[in-house]
């Protein structure tokens, strides 16, 4: 199944941008370059998809472990690029791409060849702890790798386990800078916050908090799941901090063509961070004084809810003239997807964001900042493993394969035809009356619509599949486009054709 | 540097018990078939570690990431067995193993031949959804590796990412089953909890807590942390929730020698755990109702402090009696270093504990539970990745090459030999005067002692460096010794030599 064939531009250093443009234009062999084995069509054998023998796996690994949640077994020794195989041989069209963590395609060659290599095995099978005895590699591994994709004006990077720690530690770093400023520069912790954080009490364990936006999803450990507002299910019998939440804008779609109602729906918004913001400083609230607010540039779990630019940057303008950190959480949206390398690019904000939270595609976790966000002291934000060294080398190769073949431009370029088509579907074609409110615009392949209900959007789900294309829902009745980068519009015509049926049967 | 040869026992598949007698009586052969290139002697090239490149390289890592917790940069490459290589030549016989996570040596040939397969090389390079589409060998690959040390009494499993998020996710758990206790079994969630949990307030997120001890450590995310009280530095500006805390019986060592005062001291502990208890429960707490109480087997973080396996039963009686769940934090005592699989096996305990959690050696985390605390539905304890199967597989190796060669009964007959050693040197020998309070009777080489003050502790680990021993520290003034499953007598030899040359420079 294994290939270690590597695409001769993978190992190119140069990455001059004549090679990059070359590259550009040889964008419709991407695929069949790096996956030459790749199928044309679904290929389906069995009338339902889990099948049997998905269903029989499942049920054994019920006896010992969770297994409700189980979509379908998958053979990923058989999957390939886009397409993702199951235990009973069916082959789909992957458009989830296990929950949008999938970058360059199942079984990638420069992937497999970074496997094989004796530097990969090396840290793979020797797990440092990084915080105190990092390999002698690290600094330019991080460096030619996640240092390349620095967002413009963070300079340092945090390396973590996941979404939901990355986010934490971001959380934490926050708090600890927050409380810097008010202490000033030089000055120590007194006694009387040494003995009462070991009781959990102020002022040792002041009483700050993380503002979040309704719908948001950033977690769910007991810090990331207090700034998770996405759905009951995930909240409920779990105790919170008593952290503020403040509506998302009420934004209508297509985006563009509600420019000026969401502009207002924005200023609305915006208004309530800051009465949030500054009636916490003042004592006025509940909770305690808002130390950071946390956002993500497309709320994903939440519905696929999108704000504009100005939002954005209206964000940072209010948390920059309030003294709050601006945490963008790109766990989700990252790494390519949205035709930008970090959606945020696409803000053009006057100044960056204090910290930019990563993991899911990277398949490396942490987040970038900067130097007067580091704790004053080590060992203060640590733990054993801070991240993982067989991450960190992943990440660096899928980074490689995003630059060398041109991935986020390419994805930019699909993800507006597939757009463009959606749109005559929904508006004059199969969608009409059955799908609806599809967002997306400019934003890569990171495309959602609504079905009519849930019911619809459900059974559409479960039709797609029969068709062979594999996808994923989310909000309460969002059907949402998470192709790998690698999807070509090769992909995006059989994924359309297959729709147009899928609708068809509803 | 990488050898692919496998010990054949480690591929032999019938673990029965005249193998396993026959493998003990081969010992002191282990490490020399594993790692039969591993250096007799320290190698010191540079006259302080960190040396010159060390420090070097940690000064570019400080660039772009926090450095001040680094100890010494290492080349895992030439690490090998019980030997730690450092970036300037150095080789030291390391007794702190990545901060107690590395089992069984580096570049251990069972491991780096595992790497190789494509059964690994699949799994890390396409990385599944573990919770929604885990891989066809999921059930087989779980129940031959996680699966085979499933503590006594305990029958599922669930995996994630690091100790603090096992902990977290156990956390999860308990609160779950105590609601639903409270709910009754057929009982819905009602309208006021689906809204109140959207604001982080009761009922919906409940104020239930989490019982721990002064100086636990169970980890730095926000529930963990809230759970952790060995040091001040690793709480302070971080909110936390308003969590019970009980003073850790005061014992004194060695322990057996103490045994009519230490059981007077646990009982005095015992019964401050039942009062937090009862007072929760009747609303006369500040903190709200103790729906679970985590304890480590051996205090790690927070300075190796024991208590008796009596006191271990009685926490289980009381914690039954209220309703309260019971999590044994394993993350740093299991997987075979204190001469037990898990520390909690000496315990016999008459019912098992209701969760144990796991990490570090394992390299894969999580915790095993029962059936009556999985979650009512799916998706309530839930991430993308919900473990790694990388380390999954690893985890697998590793128990297969510590039941293989016999490494739990091996290292307790090593510590039993190391803490006889140390308890004359400290009485009548190099350390008298000089290290104090030996602990780690009957705890595998989970052994520690405390220098005569928090410098004399420093200044040994040191000059411990300088003799080509590396060590760690905990608590306020301990050392820990924390070496690998693959140390052995020759070993403990040579530690204990360098000991007394170290504590002669003192």
């Amino acid at each position: 199944m294994i290939s270690s064939r590597v695409s001769s531009s993978a190992r190119a250093c140069a990455r001059t941008s004549p090679i990059r443009q070359m590259q550009r234009r040889s964008l419709a062999t991407v695929s069949s370059s790096l996956f030459p084995g790749e199928p044309s069509a679904p290929h389906l054998v069995t009338r339902a998809i889990p099948g049997p023998r998905s269903k029989e796996l499942s049920d054994r690994i019920g006896t010992f472990q969770e297994n409700r949640a189980h979509g379908f077994v998958v053979d990923y020794g058989k999957s390939q690029g886009n397409w993702i195989a199951d235990a009973d041989g069916n082959v789909l069209l992957d458009m989830f791409a296990q929950i949008a963590s999938i970058a360059i395609g199942y079984n990638n060659p420069d992937l497999i060849a970074l496997a094989k290599t004796d530097e990969f095995i090396t840290a793979t099978m020797n797990r440092a702890a990084l915080g105190s005895f990092p390999p002698t590699n690290w600094q330019e591994l991080v460096e030619t790798g996640l240092g390349t994709v620095k967002p413009k004006g963070l300079n340092h990077i945090f390396t973590a386990m996941c979404g939901s720690c990355a986010n934490e530690n971001a959380f934490k770093a926050s708090f600890m800078a927050y409380r810097a400023r008010e202490r000033g520069e030089q000055a120590q912790f007194t006694p009387e916050e040494m003995q009462s954080c070991m009781k959990n009490q102020s002022p040792g364990s002041p009483d700050l908090s993380i503002l979040s936006f309704t719908s948001a999803f950033h977690g769910r450990l007991f810090g990331s799941l207090s700034a998770t507002r996405s759905k009951a299910i995930h909240k409920l019998d779990i105790p919170s901090f008593n952290w503020p939440v403040v509506a998302w804008p009420d934004v209508k779609y297509p985006f563009s063509q509600n420019a000026r109602e969401n502009a207002e729906a924005e200023k609305v918004a915006l208004a309530a961070v800051e009465e949030a913001i500054v009636s916490s400083k003042k004592g006025g609230s509940t909770y305690g004084p808002v130390a950071a607010l946390i956002v993500e540039p497309i709320q994903s779990e939440g519905g696929d809810n999108h704000a504009s630019p100005a939002f954005f940057q209206g964000l940072r303008d209010v948390t920059k003239k309030h003294g709050v950190f601006m945490i963008v959480d790109e766990v989700q949206t990252g790494v390519g997807a949205t035709g930008a390398f970090w959606a945020h690019d696409k803000w053009n904000l006057t100044s960056p964001p204090d910290f930019v939270t990563f993991s899911k595609k990277m398949q490396a976790a942490g987040f970038y900042h900067n130097i007067d966000t580091r704790p004053s002291m080590p060992y203060r934000n640590y733990n054993t493993w801070m991240g993982d060294p067989t991450r960190t080398l992943q990440a660096r190769q899928i980074i490689r394969t995003i630059q060398d073949h041109g991935l986020v431009q390419k994805t930019d370029d699909v993800g507006n035809y597939i757009h463009s088509q959606l749109a005559e579907m929904i508006t004059n074609g199969a969608g009409k009356g059955k799908i609806e409110t599809l967002r997306g615009e400019n934003a890569g392949t990171f495309i959602a619509f609504d079905g009519k209900t849930a019911e619809v959007r459900d059974k559409l789900i479960m039709e797609m599949r029969k068709q062979g294309v594999h996808m994923g829902g989310c909000g309460d009745k969002a059907v949402r486009l998470r192709p790998m980068l690698v999807f070509e519009k090769k992909h995006a015509d059989l994924f359309l054709e297959k729709l147009e049926k899928a609708l068809g049967q509803l």
